[in-house]
């Protein structure tokens, strides 16, 4: 069930939280979304292979999949858009992917050129006209992928953070937000340690972030973080947080014995 | 056609150089492995859907497909590992892959559990029986990706890299040794200072190898790197080299403008 982060009549967010079911799929949990504008649409990392059915079913409520005009991929994972051939056969749509993962997209379908219907982000990010607004693509480099963006509604300014903010928690507990940070931070905190590259880049982020009017940052596995006072709270924790290259000592290099 | 990188009749490691075409495919240029011991097989990123076809035909010569006992992957990009569901269709092996990625890949499959099939490397490595021998694990994380390993072979002493010295060349140099390196940094620099995720971790890579007795260095894109005088060269490069978090500014982390 199709959860609305925001909805004015003409401008709309839907964040679908149970398509992933992480016990019976053996799959981490993800979360898809869908921006509406003006009879325009969106689908933001729409997921693996096991999400296509529900969402085409799910999102049709609020936009017919047939005339989606955009996927906005984060990066290129498996569970980001391991389902893009399917979108591609299945709606005119383009792809939208950062510039460094353009030819490896490729890998994903099955011998149709869809050079044509890929679009690649340079590194600076850039507006992607949607009906009669902009959403942004913000660099979110090493967060955790090399080539890597976050989208910005700017109408209802809601930042879909990707990998950023995960909790690795069940669909039902997703689908609400975040109401106690420091209870929720043992579910991120391992994954952010891990995943995220290095805290430099983590306080980059936060920096850009805040020149943004941000009401809501919603990620792409687990809760969101909604209301200006739970964005501040989940900045100030990551641009604290020593994370990935920061970590890692010659004692992570070396060979396992023979 | 298959490269014989190693062939002892009881032991061999093949590289096929030409199962994507870089111009018709619009996908970046990537080898795949192989690797026989006594009757038992083991692919080293197998590729995406382009590659699965090609790659299933072109190694029955050495080895039957369906006897097949593992798919060693280096990491979870398309390029790696899209065709993960047709090599669980098509045999019975087991799929190897960092722990990071073990929930990962089911986004890659459609519906059929295959847990039971997934073994997760941790992070510090492991030796992989094949037939009498051993492949080792190798860690290498965040190059590029966070959990990300390579595979050596202590029989032939060659390093599947991976990533890791990789260049953006067509098909047909990609098959062919690297013979004069000072030429040969124009194909790679480009990738390395971009995907690789800092310079320190470089180092502690370089160091690992070096404890190592590699006679070859053969990474998933481009040519391979052969006798020890050109593994210390391409060490030497890398462990010398600034790239990914080390070159990125706030600069680099700005919102477009609307």
């Amino acid at each position: 069930m199709a959860v609305e982060l925001y909805n004015d009549g003409k401008h709309a967010c839907l964040a679908f939280y149970d398509l992933v079911d992480e016990e019976d799929d053996h799959a981490v949990q993800s979360n898809q979304f869908l921006i509406v504008d003006n009879g325009h649409g969106a689908v933001v990392d729409p997921g693996g292979n096991m999400t296509h059915a529900g969402l085409l079913m799910a999102m049709q409520k609020y936009f017919p999949s047939r005339e989606l005009d955009y996927i906005l991929a984060s990066h290129a994972d498996p569970d980001i858009i391991a389902s893009l051939n399917k979108w591609m056969i299945t709606t005119r749509c383009k792809v939208l992917i950062s510039r460094l993962w353009v030819r490896f997209l490729p890998h994903f379908t099955s011998g149709k050129d869809y050079s044509e219907r890929t679009i690649g982000i340079p590194d600076e990010g850039m507006a992607i006209r949607l009906g009669q607004n902009n959403v942004l693509a913000l660099p979110a480099h090493f967060m955790h992928s090399e080539g890597n963006f976050q989208f910005y509604d700017p109408v209802s300014r809601i930042l879909f953070s990707g990998d950023m903010g995960a909790s690795m928690i069940d669909h039902d507990e997703a689908a609400e937000p975040v109401r106690d940070f420091d209870a929720h931070v043992q579910h991120m905190i391992g994954f952010h340690r891990r995943y995220m590259v290095s805290n430099k880049i983590c306080r980059f982020w936060a920096n850009m972030v805040r020149s943004l009017d941000v009401r809501m940052i919603v990620p792409q596995h687990g809760a969101r973080f909604e209301g200006k006072e739970m964005v501040e709270r989940f900045l100030t924790w990551i641009e604290n947080l020593p994370c990935g290259v920061d970590l890692m000592t010659q004692d992570h290099y070396r060979a396992p014995k023979a």
